[in-house]
């Protein structure tokens, strides 16, 4: 199946950046089992990485290429490293513009995908959850519907660095990530800041799809977001489900959202 | 600078093709030192490697990427191991094909590159070069210009097998390839027969820059094919130099060859 | 986790020969759900793919990672396009000496894997089904096993050429791949006949697992080789199940057959 | 010839780090032009990127591949966005230790490389040039000499954050990247400060080359460092000469910084 890897200089971060690609173009349509999806012409997925994560992890552990295939999607998977997707203020460092914009504008330029906003989903799991998500509010024009399983909603956490004990991320690296904590809440980083302040706007939000395991230590945040949203009548769906932070919970979630995601476009 | 390797499936060789690409889109035009090219849009550059070669060959010994961005041109680098770029003649072995049809329409549909004649060019060093003249020959419609560095043009030397003396491939590889030495001359893998068929229909032909080292054990097979396209009057340029087969002379006629081809586009 | 691409110059293709590799070290032994693996150095283990495949096969298809994790084997998928894994009797067409000698050869001295033949097995599917039972057979010191799924017995239909349909490839590819179809029963490409003269030998032969869907169009061909196992006597081990040519039968099989090669080790 | 790139989970990173390679092994010596470097077993050269760059700077716009060859050296290119090549005092931020110890490592354990302090070396251009003298003075048990063209001794510069004014990177960047400026010039990320101490605990200090050209906007801050050395009558040599920030200075000193490195070895 057709599928590379590449990089390109990005202004954003101020790096060669890597992504992965798995696109749905060298295949018989015939001898797909669902060709439902090959009615229209290809969406782009762009899809994040976890924690200490790669852009091979979803071609590796997970299943790029069937979703591609299956879904007739165009995959893109870059890597930021352990950047939550956020910006951190300056040129150079600002990974949120870098997943939200500049990768979007430079796969339009040179693959032709992600054209509009209909056509572009962004998903993710863990951090990739919670940069789904965030990302899709921070560019409400690019992207139509975001996936977020097993999501890191850790701004709460974070706001109270040093009050609650932080688990995996030591102390330093989270204010390098998230900045100063006392003001983190009311920031532009909190996904609620900026759903909100896209509802003020009058914008058209991104759909939104959560899924989070009953077991998994992520549970409780998730039931945050999910009554925040509900508070907020916003449009989304839930769901769990047994199961942990692992890859049996993600692969029978991620089709279960990328079918919402596309019933909904 | 935007570079990467992508596969996909081609049927003409039924085989995941790997291919390496380098794209003049990621940096500031004003900093490339001479921007003339850059008034109009990238043309594309099929860049094909020698025997024992591989798609990176060009990335590593030479510098597909300075080729790109000096001259606008989007670089696309095929691998099709010892096959001098021929049709075997069954669907799986048809390596002309691949590299004169199926590629250029892969690019066409995943990058937007290769989009017209006068946009494409294909060049090769060695089993490349042979390759970069016959596949334009076989392909008169996709491309505008060939750039054939240190050719083996060897059609004559493998139709009088068993009598000349072949210095780098076994026989019964020769025969894989090349199909029958006795017709060998009169069919379509030499290149004097396309041309002339061509001619015969009227169609475009692409130009052709021919260039040889004089102490290149392959110089005099340059003189021959030089020769025959004087007598058919051919839109042509031929040069040699001091040089022998190798990066050196190559790195030296590589630019020439790209100045009179786009001098002539 | 450590995963790579790499390619080297091999001689017995004379080309530059592409492989992926995956190798289990560099993660926490303690976090493997099954750690009995861990007792030992880790095995290697080489990764053959099918018909029109390539070396990537395995990891996006697949599972490379979760086998290399699973059972503490470095894994190496080599891509030789539609070769059968056979060699073509010419320096630059060997590669069953390229997958059962210089491979490893390079592997050894390269990473420290395939050091000894109780360390070393090749799997594979479909035509890298045959290709490992082949190579094994051809390469006794090499391997101590080798795992074919859904295995491309096709000596005997190719040997009919004309008379029996061949389904896939087309008869010119057939001929370049296996050779003259009159003399191809007795030579060396038929592993029948490379498993008698091991016998005769009085060498130690690899042991054999073999596994096939009983709706695989390929079911027949292999109940005639397992028929020849029986009578010779061969240490191997059979079984089916229900299954199409497809990766959920070769992914409830390839850990039984793991698991069956490695107790026997 | 073989090179490839790949990836591992880092800890000191807490990521996978992606990192290219080429290794001096699959060619025939009497084919090297000067092979007075094949008497002994291949040493091992860390090579450095600069700041934007990332690991295949050196594949692509460099020779990698030509050092390799010509002076039998496994050439590992890691790529580390722009840490500067510095920890940053926590587990998933520490480049310093990254680059210098848990890479070494992880190449001796996969490939047999790095095996001792006078078989390895660290090499770098720019910010790698900054990056391989302070790799080598932090870890001068792993490295018997560094190669740093044109490099970003910045330390003073940052340490007057807001007096003189920066060019490149933006001041919150360098406050990730280099930590407080008013304590930076008496901490660790000084490389004055290492070879101080390095010389007060009478340790083993590797062999520094510096090379840098006249017109080059660092060619200041090199002979601050430069005459640093002399006071401390360091084993170092220094040359300069015509030229600018541009591979063909990098290109033209290489070879000559490699030459001294290893006739001192």
């Amino acid at each position: 199946m057709a599928s590379g890897r590449m990089e390109f200089h990005a202004d954003s971060i101020m790096q060669h950046a890597n992504f992965s690609f798995v696109l749905p173009n060298d295949f018989i349509i015939e001898e797909i089992k669902n060709p439902k999806h090959y009615d229209r012409p290809a969406k782009s997925l762009i899809l994040l990485h976890g924690l200490t994560g790669t852009d091979t992890d979803w071609l590796f552990g997970g299943v790029a290429q069937e979703m591609s295939k299956q879904y007739n999607l165009a995959v893109f998977m870059p890597t930021t490293g352990n950047s939550f997707y956020l910006d951190r203020g300056y040129e150079g460092g600002n990974f949120a513009s870098f997943v939200g914009e500049e990768l979007p504008d430079y796969i339009r330029d040179t693959f032709g995908y992600c054209l509009t906003r209909e056509d572009t989903i962004i998903a993710g799991l863990s951090m990739g959850g919670f940069g789904a998500v965030h990302t899709a509010l921070q560019f409400p024009d690019t992207f139509s519907a975001c996936i977020a399983l097993s999501s890191a909603f850790v701004i709460r956490e974070v706001a109270e660095l040093g009050k609650r004990k932080n688990s995996i991320m030591p102390e330093k690296m989270v204010r390098d990530v998230f900045g100063d904590p006392k003001t983190l809440l009311e920031s532009d980083r909190n996904p609620e800041v900026l759903y909100r302040r896209r509802k003020a706007e009058g914008k058209e939000i991104p759909k939104i799809y959560l899924a989070i395991g009953r077991e998994d230590s992520l549970y409780g945040v998730n039931q945050e977001f999910r009554h925040f949203l509900e508070e907020e009548q916003a449009d989304f769906f839930y769901e769990d489900g047994p199961g942990i932070h692992s890859w049996d919970f993600w692969n029978e979630y991620r089709p279960r959202g990328l079918e919402w995601a596309l019933s909904r476009g």
